[in-house]
């Protein structure tokens, strides 16, 4: 039976002086799904209007997809500098593909593609510290593509880490109101008890807490905090790490100031709908976060990377090779992830400029 | 912001003789949420009317929570025997309070709580093996107060598996066509890996593709299998269970006839809605399998029993001390638990009798 999954807000905070917001989209990898869900979100209708993407990649490879989409009255112009404006509609490219025309081989692994992919993070990340754009958004970008070219990074938070010299970036999954963070993420279930540490809760409370202010806006931000057991536990009966670890890490963080609760078991947190009280849940480990995650946000889900100087947001999904080339993507995840960027951009801007 | 759950398809089996399904419902916990529940589930005017519901408890108990939610015009009648039929509406009760006033103490835990709940349960059981009831659904009980009160048992289930002599009583968890198994349960999660043996994974896989043919009337049903790590290994980058104990498992089951594909990645199970194209999925542990569940599911899941030669279901939510006796407690998935319960009762009937 196919359940009907909830809907979300989109955020739409004001531009604070009245100017777009410029967001640097990178295509990903061009024989995944990524250009074909940055197309389909420029085509959205609903959305956002009052922004300025400039999509960063290879015009060609931007064709190839639009022809398979029936986009063929597209007008993509190729820029050499992102625009001051772009008209509703219309779409601005910044080649980096100097002038070839990069095969497009749907649901392959390619060398080149890799290399393609991540010469638009690049480009992007040098666009964001010039201040040309105010965010930058990445469609996905295969894992194996990258490496048989060469860069030796698991994904694309690590290489804007780097690139940003951010030695904290932090993971947030969003989708309205609803904001999720994972103290451990690709690390095995094996080693995720070892990697519970007080220190590392810590860490990662400070930079959620930071973040729900500065770029979500939120004055008071509350956070909860999952056990790492079942039922966080239940008073010790199924594991000690709740009282030995996280309890005293909430402690410290409430003496830094920080509105946490917990430890709360995460299935009692979703079941009963507690998830509308809080401003960010911190989960201990990949599936106890993401998978409830994506389970409500099904084609609304965005990765937001907090913790960088740059604002860098991405849809929750992958290159999905499987189904490339079909037309079949959905791109509500895109759209929201650009959506996602103007705001936290603004948001930042608005903190740093109050008085604009 | 509050999240819009979906809503799930409730089950409506036909009648197969076109007698009413006799249901044994026991009250749980007198100081929790249980007598509540299950008397707005009696009073729901949407329940499944063919239905002879037989509560198992204690009259004046019931009696106290009726006047907390002013459901004063209740006809409540103490019964010694199970009876053929209820008028709908009112309200039947096996005592087993002998006569007593058992004190409501709402919120606190008691061992008199305790023995009372678990004596309803002794009889229910008994009443099912007698045959006079087809099914019973259990409000929930406090672990503690049942300790307190001298049964040395975790809960429901391993106490009607005991006194059935059952040796593979299978938590699934149910709603609409939403159905979720466990390998490891009550288990902390640094012993999660360990218990995850190509056996375990098999005898879960046997005893729930014979409870989706049986209990659920599947001729040939699909289940989904999930891998212990993250995205379930990535081909061993993030772990080695998926390829030495998952996969073989696999393999053994489709030996042995089974539809079963795996192992998946949780988060992009749930992400992508596989959920419609499986009749089940088996979750590693816990938090895998129970956080998307109720994610999901809010206020719509049910507990099933499969193993049991007994049919034997509960609402997915504990005994909420915390809000008894307020009148807040919600009933959809007592209400559920019910009609989950007639319905499995009704497919193995009609499977033993395929005659009527």
């Amino acid at each position: 039976m196919r359940i009907q999954r909830p809907t979300f807000q989109r955020p739409e905070p004001p531009a604070p002086d009245g100017k777009p917001t410029r967001v640097a989209v990178t295509l990903g990898d061009p024989n995944g799904i990524g250009p074909e869900v940055v197309l389909k979100s420029l085509h959205d209708p609903s959305l956002m209007p009052s922004m300025t993407p400039v999509l960063i990649g290879s015009a060609h490879v931007l064709r190839v997809h639009a022809d398979v989409l029936g986009f063929s009255d597209l007008d993509i112009h190729v820029v050499d500098d992102v625009p001051d404006d772009v008209p509703h509609g219309d779409v601005a490219v910044l080649d980096v593909a100097e002038d070839t025309e990069p095969p497009v081989m749907f649901g392959t692994v390619t060398a080149e593609g890799g290399r393609l992919a991540m010469r638009a993070v690049e480009r992007a990340i040098e666009e964001c510290q010039a201040g040309t754009v105010d965010a930058m958004t990445t469609a996905p970008i295969s894992k194996d593509a990258i490496q048989q070219a060469g860069y030796d990074v698991p994904g694309h938070t690590e290489f804007v880490a780097r690139k940003t010299d951010s030695p904290r970036p932090t993971m947030m999954m969003v989708a309205g109101g609803l904001r999720v963070g994972l103290v451990t993420s690709h690390v095995p279930l094996s080693e995720v008890p070892a990697s519970i540490t007080e220190e590392a809760i810590l860490e990662k409370l400070r930079v959620i807490d930071a973040s729900l202010r500065d770029d979500f806006a939120i004055e008071q931000p509350k956070i909860a905090v999952f056990g790492l057991n079942p039922h966080a536990g239940e008073g010790g009966t199924f594991g000690p790490e709740e009282e030995e670890v996280i309890v005293p890490a909430l402690r410290a963080a409430q003496q830094e100031g920080f509105r946490v609760e917990g430890p709360l078991a995460a299935d009692g947190f979703f079941g009963t709908q507690l998830d509308s009280d809080f401003d960010a849940a911190l989960a201990m480990y990949h599936d106890q976060g993401l998978v409830p995650f994506k389970a409500l946000a099904f084609d609304h889900g965005v990765n937001f990377t907090a913790g960088l100087p740059i604002v860098r947001t991405s849809p929750d999904h992958g290159t999905a090779h499987g189904i490339a080339g079909k037309g079949m993507a959905l791109p509500g995840s895109m759209r929201n992830a650009l959506e996602v960027a103007v705001a936290v951009a603004r948001h930042r801007r608005q903190k740093a400029e109050p008085a604009a």
